[in-house]
Order: structure tokens, then C-alpha cells, then sequence
């Protein structure tokens, strides 16, 4: 753990908090509708989708997009309905990637794949996509399922991308940016897009751009936190993506000024098939010794700072606020 | 093998010759535009696709969808996109069944799980199908969309519904009848369905109803042959549903009037996590003798039949004189 980065939690709870005030109520309502999607006569479905919801998480996708549909004052009823979708998408998305990741915990609750099968998460996710993209269908929206469909495509490549890496050590920071821009971004400005066209339409150009930087983000932090956080904190065990053979902004930022030996620690790690803790401790501290949190903190924040300017043209207000207090939040989280 | 059903191969694809001469040109096309929806700049995602467009199989699917665009003899351009959107659905499905199933061949060739990896063929599945849906939204035309996407739901209720089974030997016939109309009648009917919406939109339902009953004949015949057939002919090895403990009709039909003797025979196979050739030759021929596999051909005829009442009010020609061959090519197809 890296101390001078621990802050308590609670502050940070307080700042969700704040951020979801001024849609509380509706977020409750996509809560439901959530439910009322996903509902079937299948008891296995039923126990799966009921294990999902309950580790939702903080629904952080559906307060964006609901935000983004109160900035003019007069959100649209089917907002709930579109933040349900794309919650939901974003859920069927952690199920397959738990699957392929053989991951067990997932925001310190079992992951569907540990708790049922690989098969059941297999079927469990085309289920949540596809009843998803149903109730996308029945609003009858071309323009929503555009963005929908397309970043779909984008998840899986990005997922693609990741697994097909051959040589990892060679992966830049641009490449980098490609891959957590299709695998996170993507779906956090889906959001933001989709919620603006239900409610603040002439500004969806502006949010779509808001949330793919604010995903930027978002996922830099993430991939930071790994570096410097304890598993108590994120759920699951520091140094997890060293330990899977992720290379992460972190070490692509210090890989061209490692000395040799440091080189050499960083590529055993990565010739070893199970890395133990100490080899993963190593590159850690060479990591952040040279700099890297450091360099990913300034990417980070320049993205933050992209998406403040992203809202520059939005009316002020609660939700206004409420999306610049998200950005940082983003930055600060420790979940 | 039994001596009775066993047929030579060339009449059957000679058959299928005839039934996609009307469609012939834009079958090819209908391939021409999977690729193109596929395409993708990944090595690992071409790859996997161009593995995929090789064992893409006989295109039942695409051939229905293609005569049903046809029947009024003014198939509009876009049910070549249609039809490749339901083949890559299908394919997509096949991707995850196969990787649910830890399946090894398909076709005779081997499958996305085995000559990769599971993880390739889930996210391959994601991808297909995204990018399949987001073909079809290109199209915007919100009846196609709501048809495939409830096609979907069904799908993977289907699957959920055969891998949740927990006692099989208490299933039913109508059990049993649920299970396939989701899992195989609901694409050869959306694949009509949304043809039909192509060219001849006042047969969309008679369409709808014909390739439900074709499809649920279609699925009894795959049944029967698993209980009729060798390896060599079905590309994979007969008896493959009971070492799997999938209970099918044939056994269904019988499994109420058979001697106790034989009754704890079968329930032994299914006690046994891996049953061997002797014990699953055991109950075929103790379902083959109670009669199973005559009664599991009437009911197929019977669905047999209804799909061709359902083209009665079809205009004559050469497009619904292919479907009605169609249903005779579905009864005694041997792959």
C-alpha cells in the first residue's frame, strides 16, 4: 500500500452520494426496471439475476447517464429504461469477461462463473445482452441503438485486443489508450450520450465526449489503484493485472528508462506463468521508483481535466455540478 | 447404425441443390456480406472469423430467409444484410454452445474452443453478435430488430432451460417441445419471418408459422439421428445427447412403458458421469426396440405437415416450391 495515497472511504461514499442526490429517486427506478428486464419464469435465471443485482455495485453508469438527461431541467421517462440498458449491458460485460478471466471475486462477492459455472455465465451474459437490447428495441430509437449496438462491438474488441496481446512488453501508450478507451470508455460515454438524447439532445455531442474522457479516466485510476492499493480496498488483490500479465500505464510509462537489471526483473515476472507475490512486490516498487504512478497520475488528470472542458457549453445547475463533482471523484475513488 | 434409415448422401445434397437454385447468386452474396459485417482489423478476430466462414455449413437459415424475400417475386436488396445478420446470429449461438458443451468438432472441423480457446470463443460470440445486430440497426427498420432480438432472449432461455435440467428423466413431451421451439424453431422462423419482411410482408406470419413447424421437425430429425446415426455421416459420434445426459424425444416417448429392468438400465447411464459405448448402445437399442424412433418420426412428420399447410396461401412459383422441398430436405437430411 502506498501511503501517501490512502484516503478513508467514507469522504468518498459522502461524494457518490452527493453526485446521485440529484437523481436519487430515478436511480431507484432503474433499480426496477432493471429487475422488470431481466425477470423469467426460469428459476436459475432468476437466482443468477438475483446474485447480479445485489452486487451492482455503484451504479455509476445509470447516475451518469441520468444526469445527463437532466441538464436542461426536463428529463425524458425512458431515461430509466435507456440507464437500466446500459447497466445492464455493463453487467452481462463483467460476466464475460469473469468467465474469461477466470476471475472468482468480483467487488468482494463471487463471480457468477465461481458461484454457478463457466457455463452458466456464458448463457447468463448473452441472456442480460440480449434482454437488454429488447427494451432498447421496444423504445423504438434507432439513434440509441446506433450508439448501443456500436459499442458492443467496441466491449468485444477491446476484450479481444487484450487477450490476443502477444507481447505484452511491446504494448505502447497509445495502444493503451485504444484498448481502456473500447473496453471502458466506450460504455461510460454510451451513457452520457444516451442519457443527453433523453432530455438535453443539442448537448449530446458534449457529453458523449464528457464520458469517453471521463472513462479515460476512470480506468487509468483503475489501473493505478492496482499498483497501490490493498485487496481490503479494491476487492481484489493488489497487483492482479502484473500478476495476469496485464501491462498497464504504470510500467509502459517507466519501460523505456528501466535499467537493465529492472528490465530483466519486469521481463521474468512476465516469462513466469504464476508470478508469486514477491516477484509481483518487485515490479511494483520498480514501477512506482521510477515514476510510473507518478507519469499515470498526469495522464489521468489531463483526461479529467479534458472532461471539465467537455462540459464548458452545458447549462449550470444540479446536474452540471453534479458531473464535474464526478470527475472527481473518478480521480480519488479507492474502490 | 440402423439399417433402415440409412440413405446415400449425394440425393440429399442434390436436394439441397434445388431448394437454393432459386436464391443461388444471392446465397453468395449473402456470404460476401458476412464477411464484410465481420471485418475487423484484429489478426486474432479475422482469424477466428475466417475459421468460422469455412465451416459455415449448408446456410439452411440464410436459404429460408432468401426464398421467403422471394415468394412474391420482388425480394428487396436489403434480405441479403437480413439474411447474413440470422447466420451470424447462428453462428454466434453455435460459438458459445460449443464452448458451453466443451465440444470438440463441429461440422467435423474443430470448434472456436478447442482450436483456441474458451476465452476466444466467448468474446468471438460477443463479437458476432454485436456486430450482427449493429448491421441490422444500419437498416433501421424496428420490426426486424424486435424479431431478433426476442430470438435471442429465446436462445439463450433455451440453453439456460437444457443446462438447469436437474432430474431430465422427468421431462416431458411438451417440456421437451418448449426447449426446442426456443433453441432451434425460433431462428428458422425469425430467419422466414424477417425474409418474408423483404419482399412478400403479407406472408410474414404463414412464413413466421412455417419455419416454426420446420424448425421443430428440423430439430426432431437432429434427435432421431443421434439415435440412427454414426460419426460419419453427423459429424459426431451417435448416442452423443445420452453420454451427455440429454433426454430427447425418441427416449421421451417411451420412457413410460418401459419394463422395470430396462427403466433402471437407462437411469443407471444417467447416474454414470461418463457413460461408455456399451451402456449407451444398450439404451439405444432399448429405445430403438420400445418403438422411440417411430414415434419421434410421426411427431416430426406431424410438425412436418404443418409447415407445409402453413404455405397454403403462398403464391405458386419457384420460391415456395422450394420451401415446400425445404421440409422433405429436413426430414431425411443425414447431417
Amino acid at each position: 500500500m502506498n501511503g501517501a495515497t490512502v484516503r478513508s472511504r467514507t469522504p468518498l461514499t459522502e461524494a457518490l452520494r452527493d453526485i446521485q442526490a440529484p437523481v436519487r429517486e430515478r436511480l431507484e427506478l432503474v433499480v426496477t426496471e432493471m429487475q422488470a428486464i431481466v425477470s423469467s419464469e426460469l428459476p436459475m435465471i432468476e437466482s443468477v439475476s438475483g446474485h447480479l443485482l445485489q452486487m451492482r455495485g455503484k451504479m455509476f453508469r445509470p447516475t451518469l447517464g441520468l444526469l445527463a438527461s437532466e441538464i436542461e431541467g426536463a428529463p425524458e421517462a425512458r431515461a430509466i429504461t435507456v440507464a437500466a440498458v446500459i447497466e445492464l449491458m455493463h453487467l452481462a460485460s463483467l460476466v464475460h469477461d469473469d468467465s474469461v478471466d477466470h476471475s472468482v471475486l468480483r467487488r468482494g462477492l463471487p463471480t457468477v462463473n465461481s458461484l454457478f459455472s463457466h457455463q452458466v455465465s456464458v448463457i447468463m451474459g448473452d441472456f442480460l445482452y440480449a434482454r437488454a437490447l429488447s427494451a432498447l428495441v421496444a423504445l423504438g430509437d434507432l439513434e440509441l441503438l446506433r450508439i448501443v449496438t456500436r459499442v458492443s462491438g467496441e466491449l468485444t474488441m477491446g476484450e479481444m485486443q487484450q487477450l490476443a496481446a502477444v507481447d505484452t512488453l511491446s504494448f505502447t501508450e497509445q495502444g493503451y489508450y485504444d484498448l481502456i478507451r473500447a473496453k471502458t470508455a466506450s460504455l461510460l460515454s454510451a451513457a452520457c450520450e444516451t442519457g443527453a438524447l433523453c432530455g438535453g439532445a443539442r448537448h449530446s455531442e458534449a457529453l458523449r465526449l464528457y464520458g469517453e474522457r471521463l472513462g479515460m479516466a476512470f480506468q487509468i485510476a483503475d489501473d493505478i489503484l492496482d499498483y497501490t492499493e490493498d485487496s481490503t480496498t479494491t476487492g481484489k488483490p493488489s497487483g492482479l493485472d502484473l500478476k495476469e500479465h496485464k501491462v498497464t500505464l504504470p510500467l509502459i510509462a517507466v519501460l523505456p528508462s528501466l535499467r537493465v537489471a529492472q528490465r530483466e526483473q519486469v521481463e521474468r515476472l512476465f516469462a513466469t506463468e504464476s508470478p508469486d507475490d514477491q516477484q509481483v512486490a518487485d515490479v511494483v516498487a520498480i514501477v512506482t521508483d521510477a515514476g510510473g504512478i507518478d507519469v499515470a497520475r498526469r495522464r489521468g488528470e489531463q483526461f479529467a481535466q479534458e472532461a471539465e472542458e467537455a462540459l464548458d457549453g452545458i447549462p449550470d445547475g444540479p446536474a452540471r455540478a453534479a458531473l464535474a463533482d464526478a470527475i472527481a471523484y473518478v480521480m480519488e475513488r479507492r474502490w
